[in-house]
């Protein structure tokens, strides 16, 4: 059996019970931290403990390039990849200055950038394949490379010791193959799931859109299984995040899916192994196209709403402190008992 | 002229400018930021500065009794404002927790509990008065307590030397003062304000709308300024929120105004005197009743929405790290000329 098919175990039920039992003996009415007492009784899950913390995150970052980008789909050149390539590593990108004061492991993956790029310190540089193909002619890589990919993403998650992970995305076109991948998994045409991406114009916009009904076209016979749209339509970094994504499930760690395209990726990766789940967790909604879509098919409520749209992981780092504090309430505030405080007759 | 009529100045324009160009600057497609590159352009203006910073954040929470509470309009008894005053200062309660992390100047001012509290360290304890008046037979304050609270929140002001002020709430029955007060400044009865608070039966919110129904009759002629209304339908605490508050904006420090009782002070406290408003800023969007109204009246988009409803300040210390984390990536950027990273054409 491959890897990814392997079993996710589920969170803790009896931890979620044992949690959700403190959150109503705390100084508070019942429910009045919100989603934060949701959040405090999943960590209580998935750490298979009543009182969970987060201190350690990590925060990998998958570049590659696109074959469609040679199409003229984004607002930015190709060779743009690469250079924010050095820019994460140079800790000058959203990504970079954000995992700082989380106190992140930090580390950026090149799938495969079209040019290569130098070596650096927590740059993991790869370089699987040059870019992907271009989807709206040929499947973007090969069934080989696919499982490369899902493999240099499981590595990646093997090699971490965390309570969180976030991964971050680069490559100047993936917002077009993010799209394709919803459109294909949800049923949906290029008009549906494409959106402005960096920020195009309305004639760019028109291509990408005919561009996704293209490559739909083309790869019909292909696209009924998820590892087939992952094929035809993903890229190298959409497929190292779908296969760390999967680890992270088989190996007891929380994911916080960050935006459109890495909530396309963990489509397709609960889709390839639904015990996955239950240890997704989406960190905002994005402003980009069709990602409500996304985390509606996926069942994911989102911590935010900032109307962010850059990718790089920088949504989901943004959460964290929410977590955070969460997960310090429930830890560290008093019981009634504790704080001599009378209890209310509650009814909600 | 009374004090709170004194002029609040405007943020500084010219380096909001300068914010607003360094943002378009930085690599990232621009806007891709959402929310959080208005924030930075936001405390430019108010620091009259082009990077701002966020680093000393004070927390006052306000406490006191109301009046209407001995009618049975929460789910808790009126002893619980006194008891969880000894847990604000104990640490036990949630907004002592989430101060700890933000390093924040805390401090509790008792403003008047039915019986009296003990003295302890981070404990103003000023006991005004033993709690405000049953608002649905007479008005909640003296005209001449409603100015010693407003004063107190002023003097708690100018002791501060802080970049963004929080005022925290705790008092019984304060639900139905901030409902009534809602009620009366925005035209709207009872039913349209009223919400379960702590957690309240059918019985009790029949009760709790009937109460204010009763109150807008009889102060009918006394809602027509926001002076009135806080005079009729107000307590010691919201008295005290507003003062400090209008405080802030002469003073150019930005409030992070947090839930519905907090909300319905910054209301009166903005119609006092309008000058105040470029200075709010609100936290999140409480589950609470009609805080969703208040909100739209004085213009405010809160930042979270994570179905909290406890106050004390809770929801706002929970999204100061959504602040900080923006101005940290306005700072801490590169920009596409110091990175070299080519800019896109973009048209969005």
């Amino acid at each position: 059996m491959t890897w990814y098919y392997g079993e996710c175990p589920a969170p803790s039920q009896r931890h979620r019970d044992l949690a959700r039992k403190r959150q109503d003996e705390l100084t508070k009415p019942p429910g009045s931290l919100g989603r934060l007492e949701k959040v405090a009784v999943d960590f209580a899950g998935w750490q298979s403990r009543a009182i969970p913390e987060l201190s350690r995150v990590a925060v990998r970052v998958f570049a590659a390039d696109h074959g469609i980008s040679r199409r003229g789909v984004s607002a930015f050149p190709p060779e743009v990849t690469a250079q924010m390539v050095d820019n994460f590593v140079g800790g000058g990108a959203a990504i970079s200055v954000l995992s700082q004061p989380l106190r992140a492991d930090f580390a950026v993956v090149n799938m495969g950038t079209f040019e290569p790029v130098a070596n650096a310190p927590k740059l993991h540089n790869l370089q699987l394949a040059p870019g992907s193909a271009d989807f709206s002619e040929e499947p973007a890589l090969s069934a080989a490379l696919t499982e490369r990919c899902l493999e240099t993403g499981k590595a990646q998650v093997d090699m971490l010791d965390c309570q969180l992970f976030i991964a971050g995305e680069m490559g100047i076109g993936n917002t077009t193959a993010a799209a394709a991948i919803c459109a294909a998994h949800l049923g949906l045409d290029g008009a549906a799931v494409a959106g402005r991406g960096t920020g195009i114009d309305d004639a760019t916009l028109r291509r990408k859109r005919e561009l996704i009904d293209t490559a739909l076209n083309l790869h019909a016979g292909a696209l009924d299984a998820p590892l087939g749209i992952l094929q035809c339509l993903g890229g190298l970094e959409i497929a190292a995040l779908c296969g760390a994504y999967l680890r992270c499930g088989q190996r007891r760690i929380p994911v916080l899916v960050d935006g459109f395209i890495a909530t396309a990726a963990a489509l397709l990766a609960a889709a390839i192994n639904p015990g996955l789940r239950p240890w997704l967790m989406a960190a905002h909604r994005s402003s980009e196209g069709a990602h409500g879509r996304a985390l509606d098919a996926l069942g994911l409520d989102p911590l935010l709403d900032l109307g962010m749209r850059l990718g790089e992981g920088s949504g989901a780092a943004v959460a964290v402190p929410i977590l955070q504090s969460a997960l310090r309430l429930h830890a560290q505030m008093a019981t009634f008992h504790q704080a001599h405080v009378q209890e209310g007759e509650t009814h909600t």
